[in-house]
């Protein structure tokens, strides 16, 4: 149970936060932290906010837990506008976590403001969330039964770790911990490469001069298949800068499988791509079922 | 209305489209053509067929409409199977169509059989199905709103023309006609590439040391986006052996994309990954409407 939540970034993931804490009466008061008076005031008519804050030092004061739920090359900026807050008295309760889909950048950010890591600080990611952005999809039950990845640090505090954990729980997700490191590799295979590949996707077919065909066409396997390219560009080129290292291995890892597959279908083998064929749909049924399922 | 329908290869195309038929009266008899005695007793007794024939060349005889249903690279065996009953006095009423997923392919298989595309052979190819294969998944609405591409030659009757398009237009689908090289070059870049993307996607995942924890986070997207490398493998083989040219074209343009993304991501611009994105956003959102729609 929080007393005050203060979320800045009142985006689909913060403003879901704010929906799932109040519908389940696990905080009793919501304070938004943004930069667009007429959004959070939006926000607040929606109800997912108790009142807002565009001065975020004020907007944290008195919070025992801080989300950040800004793009992630905007958290240095973040960590810097609560630094004072966060070392005064005034704040010594409060808990911060960020909903970022890298670790480790996030982890640096923190160090240049702070430092180090504060002990407070618990980085966290809910693999949660879609093509859809803004508070205008929040749902309250965007988390029940997905992942919420914690990466903490050995310096993070065990009771901050717990009341962060709680948090996700209280909201029906499952939390998971991983090294930072980890967590990036894992997820620029898992996340960032398909999305790069679904924009890169349509990118390639919108060069085309039969587009309108393809695009009319394809509609239903393509449409979904190139869903997540509808998502939001700050967000992803954040991602990419944040995680490029990681992001670039997942690239030519897949680059060079698909090279392999340019060579088998070039030399016209059949038995080859029956192989290749079957060893994926093998490998995608272990993991998810069979398409029958 | 038709008499008798004569389906070769009962697999979800061809089932799914024997179930319609029968579903909405649009023909009385629907006679089975396949290898396997035991899978199409199977069909026979979920009602998809009202009898069978492993002899192909008996279950055509009588039928005004005989559906092709067989792999791609199966095309040319069906066609001489058939030949005998096609070029009879008995059969001078039957049309023949397929539904295979290449049009030049099947076309140059008919001109090496029959020495020319037989006036009464209409080429064509429901948009529709997905990751499933097998009498099993018949849906008799499978064909509802979705797109069936006739692509007839020149020499194509206008009586057999008329009668396919009915056909599919009977079972709730909108016909289009296109000629054979654009709808291989469309599909090629609308399905072809999407499938190949996504089996090598998981081919190339499947290759990490860290691949439980890539598929297990990735549930979710990951699971949508690889979908349809759940395919059935002979398929998909046939096709990109069907349309090599085609999809090796597609593969190209999609790889000098991915190449130009991976110079940028390396440059580390922000600006120009951001501009990447939009454009994308923007040609997706214009085609399949906006992520909130």
């Amino acid at each position: 149970m929080l007393n005050r939540v203060a979320i800045i970034g009142v985006g689909l993931i913060g403003g879901s936060l704010a929906a799932a804490l109040k519908s389940r009466g696990h905080c009793f008061d919501i304070v938004g932290c943004g930069r667009n008076p007429k959004r959070l005031a939006e926000a607040q008519q929606m109800g997912l906010l108790d009142r807002w804050e565009t001065d975020w030092s004020l907007g944290v004061g008195g919070a025992d837990m801080v989300v950040i739920g800004v793009p992630v090359l905007s958290m240095e900026a973040a960590f810097r506008a609560i630094a004072p807050i966060l070392v005064s008295k005034d704040a010594a309760r409060a808990t911060v976590t960020d909903v970022g889909s890298t670790k480790v950048s996030v982890l640096d950010a923190a160090r240049r403001v702070f430092g180090r890591v504060p002990a407070g600080f618990v980085p966290g990611h809910p693999i949660a969330g879609g093509e859809q952005s803004g508070f205008e999809h929040a749902d309250a039950d965007l988390f029940v039964g997905r992942k919420v990845i914690l990466t903490p640090e050995s310096a993070t505090a065990a009771g901050a770790l717990a009341g962060v954990r709680a948090m996700w729980e209280a909201v029906g997700a499952e939390v998971v911990e991983l090294a930072a490191d980890r967590h990036d590799r894992v997820l620029a295979a898992t996340s960032h490469l398909p999305h790069v590949l679904a924009y890169t996707l349509v990118s390639a077919l919108a060069k085309s001069s039969e587009r309108d065909e393809i695009f009319r066409f394809g509609a239903g396997g393509l449409r979904d298949l190139t869903r997540v390219a509808s998502s939001d560009p700050t967000m992803w080129a954040d991602i990419c800068i944040a995680n490029a290292a990681q992001v670039a291995d997942a690239l030519r890892g897949f680059g060079a499988m698909l090279e392999a597959f340019m060579q088998v279908l070039q030399r016209g083998d059949h038995a080859a791509l029956m192989s290749y064929f079957e060893q994926a749909k093998q490998t995608r049924d272990r993991y998810y079922g069979k398409a029958s399922d």
